[in-house]
């Protein structure tokens, strides 16, 4: 998945706003998050305590799509618009730090939840990280 | 599809933190810019004049996936979460902002840029209207 | 959001293999019920007995990702390939018949259930009727 | 990428009616196409000959869709369906067969086409890998 990312933007015909090494960095760890979060809901509907994991389903859900919609929009080059970019990170920085917060509660009851808030703590840091190089 | 948006949020079996009647048309409306953006950009690509629209058919596109997301965290009200609610909320009116403008620029010559030049003029206020009623 | 599905297809600059009037129904009609697949996922999270909806919360998930992609391919015209289309086509109305079935099940319980039920039938109508017109 | 989806299947509470190691390896190539065709179309709106690449477009946008919408279902396990997985399976062949055919097209003038022709080619045959173990 990495190499894909890397080489496309590696084949991108004109210049790229932001860093590709960090870019590529930061699209794999959303589409690695967006993965853990889809799976993590899905896990937590099959627990004998689905009626814990309610809100922790929800974030799952919401943080998938957000992280999904992030690294489109990153993926994307032409006609590139700074504003666009940062309000999208920081919204998925926001997402994911609620996601991460809510599967970290259950991290010890749940392998799925504790992978998949370790997930969400690196594509918070990733975001927040591709954020400083902006603005 | 305004009254199965409505008749959902109805049949919500908690509270709801937002006004339902206002969240049903600010759903309403991302959808339909969604759907406006994802026609846009295709029709963008049949046109003669596809080289002076590759802007706008990769606004559409960011604007479709971020409006489709919006819709989707604002249907959701179990374990509802200001903080991601507000920060989506206000990516997607930059993101309106964004891909209103460049379509406006093509709306004289092409009458499915006007078409979602105001879809995506609607949904920019709508967004803006419900975060007034948040924070 | 009938008519800005209706106004885009007009606005199309070149010919389209479909009807455009049955089209933008059954586009509108795939995107009612992702939303209500998406409203009623959530809504079930939210009841008492949940550990009883787990299997209609996936089958709510799976749709309404299922009936936003067929919309967006029924959105673009360009470049037609009648094959993808139909294969999409058949694995919509599969899916909203999973859907509907599951839903059906809880209709008398949860009105949400049953409301998405019915989103799912004319869901999947729709979709077969477009099939008829294809092959 | 490929550790978090394995990872996730593993700590998956209960059974799973598909191969987990076969499994992963389908849901990161169906996020690997994703991928490349999201960059793909892209870096196609950046070229100068874009006017020939319109229907590349396209079905780089389709095959987006598809591939992730197919990930998703295949990342749920929750009351399996074998129908949803075939036929949404058999369609995201289709789409993958498509979009390779009309990247392989470009192949030789654009490299992101050519690595997104054969991030197709790797889908279309990973989808059909895991067809024949389930009907």
């Amino acid at each position: 998945m990495a190499s894909v990312t890397k080489s496309m933007l590696d084949a991108y015909p004109k210049s790229i706003n932001l860093d590709r090494a960090k870019l590529a960095t930061v699209i794999d760890t959303l589409n690695a998050c967006a993965q853990a979060c889809t799976a993590c809901a899905d896990a937590c509907l099959s627990e004998d305590d689905i009626a814990e994991l309610a809100k922790c389903i929800r974030t799952d859900l919401d943080c998938a799509d957000v992280c999904t919609t992030t690294a489109r929009v990153l993926s994307r080059h032409t006609g590139y618009d700074a504003n666009v970019t940062r309000s999208l990170l920081e919204a998925c920085a926001t997402t994911c730090r609620a996601c991460g917060d809510e599967c970290a509660r259950h991290a010890e009851r749940h392998e799925h939840c504790r992978i998949c808030a370790e997930a969400c703590r690196d594509c918070e840091r990733a975001c927040r990280d591709l954020l400083a190089t902006i603005s």
